[in-house]
């Protein structure tokens, strides 16, 4: 038996990952690689986003995924940016609906053309439209823990933001790393601060590997009590078109960091690989993570020879 | 001031990064290497090796590299493999030695040819040498949080190699997960031994990223109480040839998420940005430095436009 509760790891990588993808991924690819997912014990994906074709022609086929996805066990989470989109979401039968907002005016201005309080408000009706259809509503605030406009951001402002999501029905709250600006130490103290505050509403920790030290965030977060962890499938995400960006942290190296700690994440290190390649092939060209290329085990894995000297 | 004691980061770019490349990289450039490092406050050069050019090829000139390298304020650790590597980096005048021997005997027989207590009173022979000449030795433990051919190597075994090279001179043991195997938890709890069974011999950990956890795992050890660190400019390291390998961590990532936290480290991150763009030009190939792609500031550095949906 573990001595540490299970996480949970929501994939990412058909939503935060395929969107900033140059080419559209066939929907049928898509289809696999949910299939491959689900065969590697992943329960929570964020599938797809009902939003405009325009904005995000990577994600245009959010309908069709929906009616064709593999349903048994999956929670199929779906990203939208308006009422119009949760109705949409909500006709194909979506899981759970995920709503955003940006931590800053700066940001959120330049993601939806809104004031934080205007897209505050907007909220409030798909909150409202979710309830009468009584599906959940989890919500991500962006750049939580600095803006690429802003900087810093004070987290008394994070907090106000998370208690009106929080009032208007999120049962779980997004602290999204947007643009990989934070470090360990604010992580645990945006935790502590959060649990204190905020103690009822489940966090997640969404991060991005910009400066190379998001695996030190995700862990200063789970040593802080975060048991809910976003993942991508390779690590992809970010603009593979901008050398600056960087995408989310791998699934099968934060899987295998949980499981080499004892600490259980109900997933399958080689299914996790299996699919990570089946990307890798489908997007055609090496995908950042790690633990696709080293394999799981840690044991025996190695090619022999000298490694001198360590 | 801050908070924290300001840590020292270790250069091994030189050596551990260096060995493992396919051309030999010309003692010009090295050069040049040392002198962007310096002029980037690093202090603690990993320099060269004095190894058979058989071996290491790459290292064939360092007899030439110690000669004309900059003297200034730097520290040039030179790893030697046995007495007579000794007796070449003491002659060209190094300002520390670092031997090293592996935690498993199955790793220490592939490395060297020698079963560990052969290296061991091998390595007696050096540390009396060295304290002829007044010059200090640090050693190196490789594969001390698991061997790929033995597999997890119990801490007693690691502390009783530790305890000898401390008795015979060592005065700072490093820690080398060698390819990879670490856990975040496994170092805390290595730390913690450490500190209450040795608690006279400063500890550096040598840590590689073949499954994306590095940084996490720095990050723990520093969080037990770790303040010496392996780096490597850019990333380099493990085998360019071999997919499965993977490098050290790249020391302007690890400089900016203890400056980010406010702990000093005397580097200057524009400084390391700039020596390891030298290092990518003169290597020919992009390497797995985040902050040398996105920038140290962290504010104000993203290219504007659509972020969405964070």
């Amino acid at each position: 038996m573990s001595a540490h509760p299970q996480v949970m790891i929501r994939e990412v990588a058909l939503r935060d990952g395929l969107q900033s993808e140059t080419n559209f991924v066939p929907t049928k690819k898509k289809l696999e690689l949910i299939t491959a997912l689900a065969r590697a014990g992943v329960r929570h994906l964020e599938t797809t986003s009902f939003v405009s074709a325009r904005a995000i022609p990577q994600l245009a086929d959010a309908g069709e995924l929906m009616a064709k996805a593999a349903r048994g066990g999956l929670c199929h989470e779906v990203m939208v940016p308006n009422l119009k989109g949760a109705r949409a979401a909500l006709d194909a039968a979506a899981d759970r609906l995920v709503v955003f907002i940006s931590a800053s005016e700066a940001h959120n201005q330049a993601n939806v053309r809104r004031s934080v309080a205007d897209s505050l408000d907007d909220l409030e009706q798909v909150f409202a439209l979710a309830k009468d259809r009584s599906v959940p509503v989890a919500a991500a605030i962006a750049v939580a823990f600095g803006c690429p406009y802003e900087g810093r951001v004070p987290g008394e402002a994070v907090l106000n933001i998370a208690r009106r999501l929080a009032e208007a029905g999120a049962d779980r709250i997004t602290l999204a790393d947007t643009t990989g600006m934070a470090n360990p130490l604010q992580i645990s103290d945006m935790t502590a601060f959060f649990r204190d505050h905020l103690p009822d509403t489940a966090l997640c920790l969404h991060l991005h590997n910009n400066r190379g030290i998001a695996m030190a965030n995700l862990y200063a977060g789970w040593m802080a009590g975060i048991r809910i962890f976003d993942t991508s499938l390779g690590g992809i995400g970010g603009c593979p078109n901008v050398p600056q960006a960087a995408g989310n942290l791998a699934t099968a190296d934060v899987a295998f960091m949980f499981e080499a700690m004892g600490v259980a994440t109900g997933l399958d290190l080689d299914g996790l690989i299996r699919a990570a390649k089946m990307l890798e092939a489908i997007l055609g060209r090496t995908l950042p993570g790690q633990v696709m290329k080293s394999g799981p085990a840690a044991l025996h894995q190695e090619p022999p020879g000298l490694h001198w000297p360590g």
